[in-house]
């Protein structure tokens, strides 16, 4: 079995997200949007699927290295991608690892006729997700004051069921952002809103000050909040290493920082985290993302997986040393996260009333893809 | 899909292998031995085996983790088997854990039609092998000389073809052993007779002291040897951590201590070895081999695999940093290990004459059985 085909297509939709002029997506005017699926085919008619788009030069690799393997060698086309990198820096950033990856794995499940997670060895088929919030705006009744985040919050636990939540409060080019005091002010109110119980998270701005970053974290002690997430650039580990010496609150990381499985080995050597994490979109895909679930395994210590979507389900629902909660978002009381996107007949992370997400055991990744929707709005 | 029976076959053979007071083996004369085949078949008759043996303690605790589990739980069997360790030290040693992680290997990829090398994700389909001897002895013409030694690993590299050699040398309770002076001579004569060139490894005596193992690593670094393993007690972690300090020879291990992945994290943490060392007999199986695989790789550090067998050689075959070699043996100049044991049709690691071992790409382990024999000879 030889991958003959790697095909990209572009297609339409209408989008309520904008992103402001650091990136950060919030609620706006409908508007015209493009997806993109990766889909590889085998001599055979075999095909596997994953979206997300790739840059012509990223597709000229991806073909270079891809075409003609099997797909049950993924471990090596992946090895073979990551060596690409360094002379394709630009071109070639993990996110294309991500989608190759998973489109590799999509293939190969649906060849079986198993979904990933089974493939991996399973050990659960439902994960409790958290509440997972856009970053703070300043539209009124959205997520523009500690009250606003108080009554979402409020809603997400006790009318849909979440049983965590996580804040992401307020970041340039937000006037007034960032704040220690202002997180805070949120963070309390959504504790106060909810009670003691109910486990929370913080992930705020990213370039805090060291001490700064402890303020937050001090406050959040005695919020008696789960963890905090990435409250200083991720590439001054000395930096995390000093605020886990300073508090008891646990910080979970690296997010954001490259060098997959390897930076995430210095920064559990080095004692820069009490949690790992890692996602598939940061680290390369389904095949990195496992190995980092085992090296977090042999240290003791839990792996919080970043991000949603499919391919992060399967690997939660296969984690011996399971992570505690799959990431439901990024969510925004003006916007339905439950709806369906266009391109799909179903989503990819139903959660039922408990609160607990249900991985699918269709083959592959499971991905319900509407044909037809992507046919009918291609801008090739 | 619901595994109901798990069921252990053991079956006598002919052996011409007997065991000295310290538990190693040597050529002796042929006598009546047995051997154990495990079983789990499910409730739509799929089957899935591993060879060895298990105490009725063992079974008894085995049929309460495995019966009514879905064997693509694997990860979650395993996990669950580990707990039940702690309470039972002595029934269910990490050994147990391998022949039924190996066992639900085997039934998954026969149940999907595919190899365990490319259900992990394959890099390759075959491994250079090194000779491995037994350990030395007295017996004229075997391994009782360092000429004799040099004598076998000319055979070995010239004639059959082997690209690297390992010894085992003497041990007690051999007269005259453990002697670091006596090691030498046997690996410095085993150099001269096969040139500067071939790849040399030693595993001596397991308990010498700092100042013996030192005065090994050495001489070892003078014949430029690849690596050596275990010359001190690996509970002692400290003591390699001193020798990694003082010598150039890459040390290699740990391999007999317990604790899975959990003590090689502690290993690679603490600069005790310069090369990784598992195999699925020492740790439990495929599960924690590949978990240790992943830790080595986030290291940068190689895993070299601890013994042969159908279970090393695949996860060899889908190492994203691939181990050196396949551990073939344990050899003697007194045995044929070509031969194919009565047991089986065919044998697991296939050599050819480029010193290449080759992969199964029968389902599963790709254990070509012998079911007749297995019956005729049953001791139920």
């Amino acid at each position: 079995m030889k991958i003959t085909e790697v095909r990209v297509q572009t297609f339409r939709y209408r989008s309520r997200m904008v992103r402001d002029a650091h990136g950060h997506g919030h609620p706006g005017d409908e508007h015209d949007a493009t997806q993109s699926l990766l889909t590889l085919t085998t001599d055979d008619g075999a095909t596997g699927n994953a979206l997300g788009s790739l840059t012509p030069a990223a597709l000229r690799t991806v073909n270079e290295v891809v075409l003609g393997e099997d797909p049950f060698f993924h471990e090596r086309v992946w090895n073979h991608l990551k060596e690409r990198q360094r002379l394709n820096l630009g071109s070639l950033p993990d996110r294309v690892l991500t989608v190759v990856d998973l489109a590799l794995w999509d293939l190969v499940g649906r060849v079986l006729g198993q979904p990933i997670h089974r493939l991996l060895g399973a050990t659960r088929e439902s994960v409790p997700a958290y509440a997972s919030t856009m970053v703070g705006d300043d539209l009124p009744g959205g997520l523009d004051t500690p009250e606003s985040y108080a009554r979402y919050a409020d809603w997400c636990v006790r009318e849909r069921g979440y049983p965590a939540f996580k804040l992401h409060t307020w970041q340039p080019p937000l006037p007034g952002a960032p704040s220690v005091r202002h997180d805070l002010q949120a963070c309390s109110a959504v504790r106060e809103a909810l009670g003691p119980d109910v486990p929370l998270m913080l992930d705020p701005f990213h370039y805090y000050s060291r001490l700064e970053a402890l303020e937050l974290a001090k406050g959040l002690e005695e919020l008696k909040f789960l963890w905090m997430e990435e409250p200083m650039d991720e590439h001054s580990m000395s930096s995390y290493v000093w605020l886990c010496e300073q508090t008891a609150l646990p910080i979970c990381g690296p997010e954001t920082v490259e060098g997959k499985m390897f930076s995430r080995a210095e920064w559990i050597r080095a004692g820069a985290c009490d949690m790992l994490r890692a996602g598939v979109g940061d680290v390369g895909g389904i095949t990195p993302l496992i190995k980092i679930a085992h090296l977090a395994e042999a240290f003791g210590m839990n792996m919080e997986v970043h991000g949603g979507g499919v391919g992060n389900l399967h690997v939660l629902c296969a984690m011996g040393t399971p992570g505690l909660y799959y990431e439901r978002g990024l969510l925004h009381p003006f916007i339905d996260y439950d709806a369906t996107p266009a391109w799909l007949n179903s989503p990819v992370d139903p959660m039922d009333s408990n609160g607990m997400v249900h991985v699918s055991a269709a083959p592959g990744l499971g991905l319900d893809l509407n044909y037809d929707y992507i046919r009918d709005n291609s801008v090739d």
